[in-house]
């Protein structure tokens, strides 16, 4: 429970209507009751406000209606989170190693984090204060977690990987898994040990059952604030700069380099040892075979910028009508010629 | 061990031949040996009646060989599937919780179901009567699994999820892990807290390492009887219809509302915020970036209907051919104009 | 620790420089400190030659630079391997089974194996001399695993799969989930039991997070020396040929043969009860669609040969363009027209 004011005040926000009002509750606008907190970031659906059963709502400054509570915010979206993740309220406090989790003997874990049952913890690990591994959590020895962090249940980290402080892994990824590396040997193929590493920086998410494979020598990184969705798949050496977006099933293939702010729309995969420029967007699907140039929009397989893209999937549709055409045309010049010829 | 006459009854087909024959077994027509049972569901495929040893065959009315232990079905291919799942036998019998599975004190599971060696049960879960946890399976507090339910080995189910009755989970899939929602706060993202749940309704059938997100705030829903295959993405807020059937690899973004009824292609996918209706077919790999009314059948990346799509793809191999008959026709044309001009 | 001279010999290369030279590690070529051996495998990496601070070189006879240490070789990506390889030194010594792992009465499991904690091991399972189960696997009743496999943490394998010699499964791989077979019944669906199994030959590796579905009846085969990459879905009843190369993310579709020395790219995809000969390559994200004759290199959706796509591909992004001519030549045809009809 907070009221308004406080709400207010602990995002910098504007208020309309009563400050001392109660709320429970972030709700959806078309699922909340009373006592609940909604927020409207587009005016576009602020005609679901006359519907909406909440005691008050998150406002940006250009929808103003009389008659409501208001939260009037510069950054609606942003508020509503931050006011989401305020009524969560703080992390559980630490209960240290649980029953059932086994943990070996040199490993160095805080005693001021959370080891849930099931949980199985190498020789020679870290683990920093106020870090949770929740059930089933699998340390290979010498791993580095940081402080803060949460690893949901399943998540596997291999030997020697490294990992920032505030990264949160969902369920069931894997990290520091072998790079995929063979040599041919006539006609078979030789496994290349993949002995290098993944670190991973301060802040990064990552989705539930991603892969991100460890380097063949050196490391695989994962830069400060990036954030990862489900299913993606980072190869061997690969490096990805600082708050760049990845979405759901992405691939980036082995020794790809990716800039900062960069945002990979869902499917999109790039070939290996390509170099891509910092705020560079990937759209869903796109396949991305040649190095970009930073700060560009592109999209399709090949990889053209995004307006282009648009144009050609347009043309792409029309193209049995097009080939109509093209033979009407042809015919119309085969009948020009002859008459030509004639006369 | 059955009769032929048994089967027959159980599944209301008709019998050719012997109907006090022992059937051993269901196998594949051309793995079969004496004693089994196997079918026929496409007449093109009769000529390898010739060369199987199976006793039994089941077969559509339109393939009556003479000479054969015939069941005469109207649907083979399910009476196959009901002949199998019969053959199976029963459920095994329920064995309580086996040592080595960690419940919390308030969880309450039924006596009559499961819980295997390894299998790690939060505060307050709930498991029904004839559900089976393989090893490994780990219950975040609050779930609620129903009755006759099958989780496999690795399957993971965070906070306060749902799971209605027969419901199966393959191995190390994911239920309930954070939709992958950030806020952009400058040149950084705050991370939005998914404080909703996933429900997944009765007979749902979800296969090996897939992932279904929570909701932001709400439900992510999987409606009854849906069957979802492997390394299937399904993001928060997606609300899926009765009976739809979502193959492989496909990913659903978020708060797309499908039909019932639907099937989604392998490697297919959809954009967020889309209203896809009932009897939609999207072919493999299809890209869905509008709404999608009843009764389609589309593909492509952009979508377009199935049969326009074979056209366009036909068209699309024949490009650099398009491209010289243009040039071919040019040359044409500016020889025209010279001699019109000539002339 | 080895001498150039000891290195040389192990692969059956020449020495350029100091045969006593003491070499500490492998490491790549922008890496590496003194006391390294690093390597050149292509000519045109020749100029890093000169900023690297490694002690010896492994290079190909047509680069063999003055005053550096070289171990000149015939295939020095191959050499490169089998050295990293030896400084790895020998597979850890078996450990048996470790306190924490739970192994029914009637496993056979070799003593020669390590079976790490959190391992849960089914009846009448199988283990071979010198394999190893990371932390957290789970081998279901009657699995079979040969000797000195590598089973990474969380992995699944499910009732009487069997998987040979040498194989190695990065972690949380699924093999012998459910196939995705039902029958329509009505408007529902109805669960074909799948009741075969997969089996994995010898020097096969999986990466992580992969899934290979069991055989509705009979098998899945994954032959010897198959490699395959994270995130990869096999069907049921699907059938891979020797040494053939799957990278991440591809779908192969039930009941689809794949031959020998094949490679499918990232992302690519088959449709299901196809045929597909020995050495062919599919490009990243081809969608095969019809069977596809030996020796081929084939790309695309629809799939045609590469040299084809790529032409496509070019004109597709000039399908504006394409339109736009095709529309002035058009109004020509018209004009043309008018002045012979006028003439």
């Amino acid at each position: 429970m907070a009221t308004l004011r406080e709400l207010a005040d602990r995002v910098g926000a504007k208020i309309a209507g009563d400050p001392d009002l109660q709320i429970r509750r972030v709700a959806a606008i078309d699922e909340a009751e009373e006592g609940d907190i909604t927020f409207i970031s587009n005016p576009k659906y602020r005609n679901q406000l006359l519907s909406t059963r909440a005691s008050a709502i998150i406002v940006p400054s250009s929808v103003k209606p009389a008659g409501y509570n208001l939260l009037i915010s510069r950054n609606p979206y942003l508020d509503f989170a931050r006011i989401l993740t305020h009524m969560q309220g703080p992390r559980p406090e630490a209960r240290g190693v649980l029953p059932g989790a086994m943990i070996d003997s040199s490993a160095r874990i805080s005693e001021n984090s959370t080891i849930h049952p099931g949980c199985i913890v190498g020789a020679d690990v870290k683990v920093g204060r106020g870090s949770v591994l929740f059930p089933g959590v699998v340390l290979y020895e010498g791993v580095e977690i940081g402080e803060d962090c949460t690893l949901h249940a399943g998540v596997v980290v291999r030997e020697r990987c490294r990992i920032g402080n505030r990264v949160i892994i969902q369920p069931s990824s894997v990290i520091g898994s072998d790079g995929f590396g063979f040599a041919p040997d006539g006609t078979r193929y030789f496994k290349i040990p993949q002995v290098g590493i993944v670190v991973i920086e301060d802040d990064v998410e990552i989705g539930a059952g991603s892969c991100i494979d460890r380097a063949t020598l050196g490391k695989t990184r994962i830069g400060r604030g990036v954030k990862i969705d489900n299913l993606v798949q980072i190869a061997h050496n690969v490096d990805v700069g600082e708050d760049t977006i990845i979405v759901s099933q992405v691939g980036i293939s082995g020794s790809t380099r990716i800039g900062k702010h960069c945002t990979f729309g869902g499917q999109s995969a790039t070939a290996g040892h390509l170099s891509i420029g910092d705020n560079v967007t990937i759209a869903a699907r796109g396949g991305v075979t040649n190095d970009v140039e930073p700060d560009r929009i592109m999209a399709g397989l090949p990889l053209m910028p995004h307006k282009e893209w648009l144009k050609a999937t347009t043309s792409y549709a029309r193209l049995p009508e097009i080939r109509k055409e093209i033979s009407r045309m042809k015919r119309q010049l085969e009948e020009l010629e002859k008459r030509i010829k004639k006369g």
